[in-house]
């Protein structure tokens, strides 16, 4: 076999969502690309806002000697000392430089998490639907995904989870605001979340990890906002990224941050370093290290996706569909009509509308549409849907 | 245990260069950075091509709309194309843009390389001495490093390799010009190898993959030229970055490229693709991609590099050291006086000389010298190599 046989399998496994992916491509071919509708990537349509191109100007203009050159594998020490900063102010905690690692993206970082923490057959316990990437990445240091339902609203199942902790149990992995749901947790579920953590680490006298993915923070609405996990429970990880809040996914560049009252803190951040170095990521790219260090308060204007967001939802409400509304990151997730979302996806694109299939998020039954698009692309698609919906319901 | 047991071990194992690194910063901070010698990293002094600025300020001032957006996870269309335009008039061979994956650097693309192909156990072999990370990115695919012996000149020793082949054999990994010998390889010694693995990848029934290092191709002196791995052997990756060649290491740019004439390349290709993206890479820098494709034909000034292995090695060659002078590459790897490198390059720290034991290069009875630092430097530590060298042999 020309390549591993995990691959192999992974590549015929994957073949269907190519095919998917290749059947856009050859609509957008045929019938120009203004008239396909994709939602199908949650790729920013917003640009940098405009003081990331004044930094990258003056940073492009006097380089300081060295600028582009090695830099401890954490990351250059005054980003980490910015960062640091950041999430004192808004966790009301103290965090130094040596709680912070630079990393190519949140992918980046949830790698290193993972390969710090995880033996072999380890349990990770994750709420369903998550980021299908989650399952490569656990995959990738020889960790097991445990899945679990959430409530029909997509919060927390504190039975579930409780009843998928055992032995082998090393960490939980929350993704909030949620990729594909929208949903964001409460304060008061991550404090439920933590209590039961807190227990089960006492029984089975070890930490269990509380691994949270949080690229979606700063795009919230209507007001909400996202409580603090670290609030909620010491032994936990932080992996972000600027890849939506500054619209950067194509730069690689996120950090992954410790509870400052983790217990054995120093040695897992030497692991943490250590694993950035080993996987080959070295470090998180330098300029844009470099760059983010001033943009920490920076955000794209997240009223614009609000307004996607209520498009969406307004239309999509008036063709029948059934959804929770999202309160961040910019993806719906609604029911699909009917029970076979891969079936219903594949009639969506006969329209020229392209989403994806809630069974590639562990959630079937349902589509996820990712709103980070044009206005236009989500008008021009209501009377798609609407046709859809209506074949749908005539069987 | 707070981190995995293999991080734990690793931890401990890397426990001795920690401390030797820390002696190295605590010196610094003693006798003043000025008057410490550091060797020990191979962190390129000079600063990138003046083009290279230029082509920064021009992305950075005038940004294509989604410049720093995701693109295909090979990376954009217009770098693999550039790259195998490029490749193409080097190698004499025709080069595609899928034939190309663009990478998080070296490390990114070796990575990317070894998951593709590498099923549990199965053995790389690598002559000695090597890049000590090259161990760690075999163990993250669960791979096993079989390492040979070189000839004394550090040339490839095709007895040892052929030794080393049995079924288990997936590939062969060669560093040219090397780390840390500088040794250049010749097309001769390429045909020789390329002719054994045709031999016994035909006795296995399936290929044993070449998998061609060559970071420092562009670095090489008095004329000496790198001859091409593709046309010693179809089953070659290339995996190379653009670390050294433009003085880029912090910013993680680089490529994988396979033989256009590669058995089953396609199926080669998507898994590379799939795995740069499931390692967490997703893709390398946007910027950096942009940048380097009109910069394939810059090059650091590398005469500079030259006139500081000729001083260093005049010098050390007046002490009494003996070394192969090196082709390539900014190491050289001389024979440490007393077998012991370990306590050798202990005696040179209390000359404020850092160096690194060849011992953690498989290398042990040398040290790798990394001249890739000012000139003063090199004169500047002269005295003190001198100094230990005496005392050494006074024993």
């Amino acid at each position: 076999m020309p390549v591993s046989k995990k691959i192999q399998a992974s590549i015929e496994k994957s073949s269907w969502i190519r095919k998917m992916f290749e059947e856009g491509i050859a609509r957008k071919a045929k019938f120009g690309a203004e008239n396909v509708f994709d939602f199908s990537l949650g790729n920013p349509n917003l640009e940098p806002p405009p003081k990331f191109r004044e930094v990258l100007m003056r940073l492009s203009k006097d380089p300081k000697p060295g600028q582009h050159g090695y830099m401890p594998n954490a990351g250059h020490v005054q980003t980490r000392k910015a960062v640091a900063d950041y999430l004192s102010k808004l966790h009301h905690l103290s965090f130094g430089p040596d709680d912070i690692v630079m990393t190519v993206g949140a992918g980046g970082a949830l790698n290193v998490v993972l390969k710090t923490v995880l033996n072999p057959a380890e349990e990770v316990i994750i709420p369903r639907p998550y980021f299908v990437e989650y399952n490569f990445y656990l995959d990738n240091h020889q960790g097991v995904p445990k899945t679990v339902p959430t409530k029909p609203d997509f919060s927390l199942d504190f039975d579930a989870i409780e009843k998928a902790i055992h032995a082998n149990t090393r960490a939980v992995l929350i993704n909030s605001p949620n990729n594909p749901t929208g949903k964001v947790y409460t304060g008061q579920d991550l404090d439920t979340l933590g209590d039961l953590l807190k227990t089960f680490s006492r029984k089975l006298g070890q930490p269990i990890y509380l691994i949270a993915d949080e690229p979606y923070r700063k795009i919230v609405y209507d007001g909400v906002s996202v409580p603090s996990v670290f609030a909620s429970y010491p032994e936990t990880f932080l992996v972000t990224s600027f890849s939506k809040d500054l619209s950067l996914p194509g730069e690689r560049i996120g950090y992954a941050a410790v509870n400052p009252n983790m217990s054995d803190k120093k040695t897992v951040m030497n692991g943490m370093i250590l694993c950035n170095r080993v996987l080959g990521y070295v470090n998180a790219p330098s300029i844009m290290q470099r760059a983010v260090a001033d943009l920490l308060e920076e955000t794209v204007d997240v009223s614009l996706y609000q307004r996607k967001r209520d498009m969406l939802c307004a239309g999509l409400e008036d063709c029948g569909y059934e959804f929770s509304k999202p309160e961040g990151a910019f993806y719906l997730f609604p029911k699909t009509p009917i029970e076979d979302d891969v079936a219903f996806v594949t009639a969506l694109q006969e329209e020229n509308i392209l989403a994806v299939p809630g069974s590639g998020f562990f959630g079937p039954g349902h589509m996820r549409i990712a709103y980070c698009v044009d206005d236009r692309t989500i008008e021009k698609a209501m009377p798609g849907f609407l046709r859809v919906i209506r074949r749908a319901k005539e069987y």
